[in-house]
């Protein structure tokens, strides 16, 4: 069975090489990714060109697209035969809360689901050291499970990985997505012509760390694993909504 | 009370500027907007480098950013008080199904959702010809419908309004999250020196039209209202994913 691997962090990042093999044994493992960084545009479909599609070295497949077309495009004939599996990552930093909207790496798990096929991202959470083997080896882990009990319809897993040596883990929780607590943090600056510039409040985006929830987990040195889904509908608005009264024409 | 007003396709687009034009009446528009188009590339905050902010007209600010950070800065101090309401559009061209986990439009609605503002997306769902003058009639009735009675925490609106006279709309649903249909269509071709190159089947992407979705809403001609919330966790697979008794360390 075909083990479709991709991540945002392109197709060189220690990332998905090291997951690529911790994968090897556990099924016929293509790499299909980014042939550079695509953190902030990953997560649309290229419509309006033309994508290049290279095999760097065997069973590695770089596309100069998004995280998205690289699934999009691998399940649609890239590869020999459909996967069975689509793997997104390891993500360098933490997918956590409302921000797994703007994630790359999540959004390559969201179109494998998309096409039907059962998908997993995974990130590892750190800031400073990387080291992507102990969460390489839970990944393989999670998948040999995964293959043997399958995932519920429609749903994907965001796995996020403390960045630790195995020994200090402190297990593995199914958790909720949790909020990320806005700072509204704005700091202006005045370059050297006197003209101002303005950046978005720091880098250390805070999260309320209510129990039960993936921020929660990781903070207590647990691996956490959300099952997300990809109908964004607010159900019980449904029926209040009606009261606004708004028509047309 | 300020009505801030963002979009995806660029602070010089019709949509945006009918918009604002048409809310003028409802309270203090401010339109805070990226400087160029950023469809493909509106999910994200900019917190790499800094951002540079113009007053290109009275109440007309231009951020060389994504949509993402234009509603971050305007609520953290761009603007002179905490806007009321944020209304992302018109967009040129429809956010249905799910294809809004990708949308520009939809992800300025999310960042002022997060940042506890009620908030509105609005699309114009058409090919070739852009009308935006009977949706941005609409959407002025919708938003004073909104300030009125509010919206449920958490969720924001996601509107899509069909191309069309107003004489010829079926009226207003509230719906639900469609989904997109996919035709894992790929095609080949070969350029001038004999590569390869692959484009990504076709960009009539194509919708499963259930009853009661956004979808099957604007097919028949009516404007589409779905509630959308930013919780993505799959509550139903939050015991059974116990099963899997994956183990770490």
């Amino acid at each position: 069975m075909i083990i479709l691997v991709c991540n945002d962090d392109g197709i060189r990042s220690d990332g998905v090489q090291a997951l690529s093999r911790a994968l090897d044994a556990l099924g016929d493992v293509y790499v299909v990714a980014p042939d550079r960084e695509q953190s902030a545009a990953g997560h649309s479909l290229t419509l309006h060109r033309p994508l290049r599609v290279e095999e760097i070295a065997p069973r590695q497949i770089a596309i100069d697209g998004t995280p998205t077309d690289c699934v999009n495009l691998a399940v649609s004939g890239i590869l020999p035969a459909r996967p069975g599996l689509v793997v997104s990552g390891i993500n360098k930093g933490a997918n956590l809360g409302d921000d797994i909207t703007y994630s790359g790496t999540v959004s390559a798990a969201m179109e494998g689901t998309l096409l039907g096929i059962p998908s997993i991202a995974i990130s590892l959470v750190g800031r400073t050291r990387f080291d992507f083997a102990p969460a390489a080896e839970f990944a393989a882990r999670l998948v040999a499970k995964v293959l043997e009990h399958g995932l519920p319809p429609d749903a994907l897993l965001n796995v996020n990985i403390p960045d630790r040596p195995r020994g200090d883990m402190t297990g593995v929780r199914i958790t909720r997505q949790g909020k990320r607590r806005y700072g509204e943090a704005m700091v202006e600056k005045t370059d050297p012509r006197g003209k101002k510039y303005y950046w978005i409040g720091g880098d250390e985006l805070d999260f309320v760390c209510d129990p039960g929830t993936d921020y929660a987990a990781v903070i207590e040195g647990a691996v956490s694993i959300t099952p997300i889904h990809l109908d964004l509908t607010h159900y019980p608005s449904l029926s209040s909504l009606g009261q606004l009264g708004v028509k047309w024409p």
